[in-house]
């Protein structure tokens, strides 16, 4: 025992190299500091934890939301119950009725019964067990937009690809150009690390297109990327090859990198095509968000990842490094979905992805044909992803004051509950899910159109409104 | 389509409420500024990435670590390779000698054929669907100290659980109290928040107890929370009830709240006993990290948890508000080993325990006997975890300069490859995980008997390299 004692002491070299704390306080062994101040428990949760801010419970929160007890609840928000108040997501598993295939969940047993996905995934995997990586590269690369291993990045789901994205990306008191409406998550996690948040228009006249104008006249020195949100939630829109272009050219002329979210990716109704914006581009960097929830129905499983693509060595071995780094914090993804990752994607059959659009789509167009028939709203036909937006003409409804009262009574009275636009920083529309069976959305609309009608008023009834205050 | 035009510029409230932002940009739809800018590309890694710096990397990758092609390869570091280079963890899943058990694996089939398990998990789950918080709650919960499901905060691995813990309580600029030697990854967080690291001692001759004068003498206003990791990595070690009261003494005399790193719970050998630091605490707030990693043998389903302790609401809603925001970004562990978890925690026979237990027993004896016997080593014998200190008297191995050194000719001599300490902020001691296989161990010590042998200098031998200066 005492040899410690002497090599301790002889060698005196227990302050290591790499500490650079100590120095100053590690001589100071005197309790007289300790003494002098009267210490107090004063336990306050940091600044950052604060500033991490959901608005949609904020704003959900403050609903009164007592259903109508004589009607059965019906949401076309986010989960089973009303309770479910989390960030403005798409829960397709919530029904039942849109379960993952037979060989996602085959693959997952396949996995845990080799016993040999257990372990830590390696960190830097590129360099031994790549497979997990070399699958997500293989499925996504193509000729337009090459993808090797190197170039993936595995994470806890879409929404740790955007936080890790965000954070290499950006510093505080730098500037993101988010999407209005658009998910709120973006701008949670940006205010959370201090980044600024810029809301450009999308424009719903033109199928929810970005206001190209609006988005180039926000760039400045400060800002560190562009989120592009496409397909989109929550306007269930998908760009055109031409609108992608034009998008790319504006981030070429400001020298804006990308960050390309595109968790709906692939899922567009027939008659319409999905473009990954990175194919399109030669030059602008750009990171792609996506994973395993949307398509493959298995949200809770948290796979994700982040495509690099970087055609011209804008982004550079920086901004992988980092990204690296960033992702061994909490070591990746549960790896038996690594495990799994190849067979699901190999061996998914294409049935399946055309069946869950085609019940997408059916859905879409019921929903739509039926609000478009009720006085006083206007939905935006959706090409893609699970939803639907819907403007409230509020000059016909003066009993409300804004989307959230709207939403509000439609629950007290038709036990309906839609999300308030207003999560998604657009007052005076609401969204709809569409992955609701499609005996529960006509339901739904059906009661919708009873509400509308007890609460319209036409354009008369809307001024004599005006006269009587 | 006219009526969104008119919606949109009638009311003229397409800029939010929520919008803090565009006003001021809102307007300047001018391109002159644009213009003015000479855009150029230059994306740079944020600082916070740069920040995020993990030691072991920086120091192992320095390393020639060309194996001697003569013999095979023994890792007693990481993984199957020299290539693994992550955090110091240990993987007991590498060899296939340390399987987890059946009813761990069965859980999760019966789980993803319920099907049930594929959406997100409520992340308001106390109020609905608290069964995985439950039943982590139930397993932990004991008169000393007390747990409910709102007590309990599901994670991605211990590794976010400590994320959180420290995002939650501490301030960029606060200071953290943090073991030396100790597990790298407490400062790589810390670090990249902006948090500072201070640095205490453990004391080899007391089997790696706290210096409680050294802790005491480094607390100041800015303290934001102590680290305590027992058992430990990389120390092997277990304190003693005694010892957890006189580290909750400071706690409590300096008002400083407790991080617990518990992931080794329960793990210790039979002659000796864990004791969980809340169950000793009646005031110290504690915040005790854990997961499914090292007593169930699953690192890589990456399920974690924090225990909130807190009988005098020191914390209060505060810490805990803040805790629920920072665990929604991600969203939460894999919910197919939430599902699990129940079945994981209730079913798993106590035999498995005892049986990983007694091998990590039999290798430590055996290691720590046959490293005892080297001329020049010191190893301290572990009562738990999974692994095994070793002091190098470098004052017998003149050839060396240090730690990193002498590991790194035992790799291109006798291809064992042993964790420098210098990981671990302890230089002149190196680290042995002793989840390898018996024969594996025996092959190791015997190699490295050969290496100190070779290169140990007695007394006189040490005096004459002093006097060839
Ligand atoms: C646009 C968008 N991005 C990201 C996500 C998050 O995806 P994940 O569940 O994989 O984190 C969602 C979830 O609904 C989304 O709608
Ligand atoms: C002391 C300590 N804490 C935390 C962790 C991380 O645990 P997890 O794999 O659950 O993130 C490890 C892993 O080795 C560890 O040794």
């Amino acid at each position: 025992m005492d040899s410690y004692v002497i090599q301790v002491n002889g060698h005196g070299d227990h302050a290591p190299v790499l500490d650079v704390h100590l120095s100053t306080n590690g001589n100071s062994l005197s309790l007289g500091k300790v003494k002098g101040r009267k210490p107090r428990w004063a336990v306050r949760a940091s600044e950052m934890s604060k500033k991490t801010f959901n608005p949609v419970r904020a704003i959900v929160d403050s609903m009164k939301v007592e259903p109508n007890p004589k009607k059965a609840m019906i949401s076309l928000s986010l989960g089973k119950t009303l309770l479910f108040f989390n960030f403005p997501k798409g829960d397709p598993t919530v029904f039942g009725n849109l379960p993952t295939n037979d060989e996602v969940t085959q693959a997952m047993k396949e996995v845990l019964d080799s016993g040999r996905y257990n372990g830590y995934a390696p960190s830097v995997g590129k360099l031994i067990c790549s497979s997990c990586e070399e699958a997500v590269a293989a499925y996504y690369n193509c000729p337009e937009a090459p993808l090797q291993a190197q170039d993936v990045i595995l994470t806890s789901g879409c929404s740790q690809a955007i936080e890790l994205a965000l954070a290499v990306l950006a510093n505080p008191g730098q500037n993101i150009l988010v999407p209005r409406p658009g998910f709120s998550l973006y701008k949670t996690l940006a205010l959370s690390m201090g980044i600024e948040v810029k809301l450009y228009n999308l424009l719903p006249e033109k199928s929810w297109e970005i206001d190209l104008k609006h988005l180039e006249s926000l760039v400045d020195e400060k800002t560190a990327c562009l989120i592009v949100n496409n397909p989109s939630n929550p306007c269930g829109s998908v760009f055109s090859k031409s609108h992608l272009h034009k998008i790319l050219a504006v981030a070429s002329r400001q020298c804006v990198p990308i960050l390309a979210d595109e968790i709906y990716g692939d899922m567009v109704f027939a008659d319409c095509k999905y473009e990954p914006i990175a194919t399109l581009s030669t030059n602008v960097p750009i990171l792609s968000c996506g994973g395993l929830a949307k398509r493959w129905l298995v949200p809770g499983w948290r796979m994700g990842w982040i495509l690099i693509h970087d055609r011209r060595d804008i982004f550079g071995n920086e901004i992988r490094d980092g990204l690296l780094r960033l992702s061994q914090r909490i070591l990746g993804p549960c790896t038996i979905v690594q495990g799994a990752l190849e067979h699901i994607l190999d061996r998914t059959p294409p049935e399946f992805y055309h069946n869950t659009l085609s019940i997408l789509k059916s859905n879409a167009d019921l929903c739509y044909a039926a609000l478009s028939a009720i006085p006083g709203l206007q939905p935006v036909q959706p090409a893609g992803a699970m939803y639907l937006m819907v403007g409230i003409e509020m000059e016909h409804f003066p009993e409300f004051e804004n989307d959230v009262e709207f939403t509000e009574r439609l629950i007290s009275e038709q036990s309906v509950f839609c999300l308030p636009a207003t999560c998604f920083e657009y007052p005076n529309f609401f969204r709809v899910v569409i992955t609701v069976p499609e005996e529960m959305i006509l339901e739904a609309c059906s009661r919708i159109q009873e509400f509308c009608e007890m609460h319209y008023q036409g354009a008369e009834g809307a001024q004599d409104m005006e006269c009587d205050k």
